[in-house]
């Protein structure tokens, strides 16, 4: 098994209104040196051992899991997770 | 200022049905070797220099980002990012 954690991120100059909420929350609870904040998910999947694991979890992501258009997204590998 | 980059998971044991459509759909794809999907969330902050920023980025995350009674939180903070 692989534990696989994927991050997907929103590109640069996308907008993020949730973000932005974020921020401003924290602001506004007197958290007053957060400058920014962007708000992005991340998957934690558990796969089964495969020769190319990683070309997969390339196309998962770019099939499913994120939008290419405006998301980037990126991965790491654990390898010999235990089930 | 510093750049903060915060893991939301939800714990052990609490259901994850988001996590659970993310596997069926990848199952459906052709992805068979995906076992198990777990959605969390992903954040970035910008955060000003500041003497105690952990301090402050484990009370942002207890009293707003996070619900600790059904999630789990970590964060990783990198220096010297320029703005």
């Amino acid at each position: 098994m692989k534990k696989v954690k994927i991050y997907i991120t929103l590109k640069e100059g996308v907008l993020d209104p949730q973000g932005k909420a974020v921020q401003t929350s924290l602001n506004t609870l007197g958290f007053n040196e957060v400058q920014e904040a962007r708000v992005g998910k991340y998957m934690e999947l558990l796969v089964e051992d495969n020769a190319d694991v990683e070309a997969k979890i390339e196309e998962m992501c770019s099939k499913l899991l994120a939008n290419p258009v405006i998301e980037d997204y990126s991965y790491t590998i654990e390898e010999g997770i235990l089930q």
